[in-house]
């Protein structure tokens, strides 16, 4: 047997760990459990049907170009439709050029460490932020800065006192990580003010600006907010987004918009990462789009996940105890609720406690590179059905107001 | 505009270049010019029609499966599947720990540089290799140690003594790279004397071999030769497969074998990468292996192959000037030539002159990590018709023939 097999791997991969996401999500599979901790997208939303003509028509007319390499900058006819979707956002002038498909956004926040991330750069992330994100910044080594969240978004006093200790420090970070809509995991949406300051403190500081959108098409109350990309006349700001939840996860398809050098400079090092994105799902995407279905399909996935949103702060109402230090974030959009509870609530330990009641949440902890976050949870509405999520949410309550109980009895 | 982008790239993406071989291929893509510049292949291979009733029948049977997210570790039908393909090549006893479903070759060579690689770590390849492998070690900043091939593979000698010399000086290398069947680019098969020879010094500095196999299943002449892998008693090979010369590169799907520990540190480095490789097409590539459709299809191929490859072969004997120190291989299986010119000819220089006589190689000195190859050029034969190989290698000669004319005119 090879020895010591860890003295091969690089500093990175030393770096990496495994998701406590993922392992947790194990102990939820069993069917009696009510599990508000996965990120899945209902699967009610995906257009099987609409599929299968689709599939059958790229085939049929494009099968030898489908079933080839493809180029790594992507499909001309889905990045056309991908232009038209942008411009419908409020995202205009936008070339090829100025896209690059890709596998996801996951794959698009791997690229996004790899250019720009030499181990112990400093980046920043509003904290608590998607667990997929602190794993790729972790597997270039880098050097996390975590700016905790308000309720309108990031706090931008805070992002420029860190900046500022940073440039005196070693230097500005390479860049700014920002969920700016209905968050992943808080549900918070930033506002356009605080938008319109980070652009400045971008451009005051030089640094790069990442706006990950997985969620933006999925707003259920309230006025979109522009996004960043939109509202940055300085070339600052790279944006990613996914298919996966607003067509389907399947596929792994997403893509990333961006100055046309950079875009450029991303081609190069996906190159070598896979050649390209999978020539026969972007001709499917394409086809899909073309026919106006995503549209669509969008506007279907509103009306569920409102429904399932609502049902959700419902129960939140019905079932959970009343104190001033137990809230929860009421999202105008995506697919999570953030509860916070009293300080002296463990949730890491009460996950134990919540499966043996038979439900489950993701630990707000995961979501922190810090010790932060211990009181709090991610609660997900866009999988469970309208029963689970009444149900879930009452065992859930049960299980808090145990620990309630408890902790006055100490 | 952000100011001088390039401060904020990383160490590894001022690493990455632009690769020769694709801004060559522009060059040829005129209809006149007849290219044996590409790596492509044939799309007469695909599995148009047997596609369609497989891809419906997977929107139909597992339609919200197949369009969810998936493991990171891979599709369980799939490896159920790739654990019988790999028995049937002598490979036995691997469990799905063994493997690992990855986006095709060019994912795991990145997965590989980034588990294995920091910065100027030495890397052993053999010279000629594939353009991808050479990205993605560049991408990571690998130190890359060439060591020639022979005209039956690796030259085990020098490797030795290079090992050695890097023990001396440094530490051994992170691993030891092969392409053993069939190399791209020279065509040239590892013979068994010298595969055992390699695992002995394997074993012997504590080296780990990653056994690149792309085109194993290609073989048109000769006795199969075991595989690395099937030889290694002492886990210390990984193996990298794809679908995308027995099957089709459209759908990005490959697959990585190696010792349990390994896969796992894998899987946690690609859950940072892209979460997973697209369910939708592992259901498809599960299904048509599941009918034995694949083991059809790669006798298929390697009927279609073989006569292109004879056909250029005989071509070359026909056109070609006949000369001692102007040779190429004969392989016996992979989809590549690879000819070696009089030291003055610069294959380079010439590569302008074919475009003209409308034809198009390979250079190969893309293929070298120094300044080798000049004299040298890869033929593909697999995608180009019967006839375009006969014409195509018909204008080659002629400009051979011119260049040597000239050469004696000084």
């Amino acid at each position: 047997m090879l020895s010591d097999i860890e003295r091969l791997y690089s500093i990175n991969a030393m770096n990496m760990k495994r998701s406590v996401i993922r392992d947790l999500l194990k102990l939820t599979a069993k069917p009696e459990i009510i599990s508000f901790a996965g990120g899945l997208p209902a699967p009610e939303t995906f257009p099987v049907d609409d599929l299968k003509p689709i599939v059958a028509e790229v085939l049929e007319k494009e099968g030898t170009k489908a079933l080839q390499y493809g180029t790594t900058e992507g499909d001309d006819m889905l990045k056309e439709q991908i232009i038209k979707f942008m411009a419908a956002d409020g995202v205009s002038g936008l070339t090829k050029e100025n896209i690059l498909v890709v596998s996801a956004s996951q794959q698009a926040l791997d690229m996004v460490c790899k250019l720009f991330v030499n181990p112990n750069d400093p980046v920043i992330i509003g904290l608590p932020s998607y667990v997929g994100t602190i794993s790729a910044m972790r597997s270039y080594s880098a050097r996390t800065v975590g700016i905790p969240l308000q309720d309108d978004g990031m706090d931008m006093d805070k992002l420029e006192s860190e900046i500022k200790r940073l440039v005196k420090e070693s230097g500005p970070p390479k860049f700014i990580y920002v969920i700016p809509d209905f968050q992943n995991p808080a549900g918070i949406t930033l506002t356009l003010e605080k938008r319109k300051r980070l652009l400045e403190i971008a451009y005051k500081y030089q640094v790069l600006i990442i706006e990950d959108s997985p969620y933006r098409s999925l707003r259920y109350n309230g006025e979109t907010v522009p996004s960043i990309y939109s509202l940055d006349t300085e070339g600052h700001t790279v944006g990613l987004y996914t298919f996966s939840k607003i067509f389907c996860p399947g596929f792994r398809l997403g893509w990333i918009i961006g100055p046309a050098e950079i875009i450029n400079k991303f081609v190069v090092s996906k190159q070598a990462m896979d050649l390209c994105t999978p020539p026969f799902s972007q001709k499917i995407a394409a086809y899909y789009m073309e026919k106006g279905l995503l549209e669509e399909r969008i506007k279907k996935n509103v009306e569920i996940y409102k429904v399932k949103k609502d049902a959700m702060l419902a129960a939140l109402d019905k079932y959970m105890p009343r104190r001033d230090d137990l809230t929860w974030t009421k999202p105008e959009g995506g697919m999570f609720l953030w509860l916070k509870m009293p300080e002296f609530i463990n949730m890491d330990d009460l996950f134990y406690k919540a499966l043996e009641n038979n439900v489950a949440y993701v630990i707000g902890s995961a979501f922190y590179v810090n010790d932060g976050g211990k009181n709090t949870c991610r609660l997900n509405f866009s999988y469970p059905s309208l029963e689970a999520i009444d149900e879930g949410t009452k065992r859930l309550s049960e299980v808090i107001k145990e620990a309630l109980k408890e902790h006055e009895g100490k």
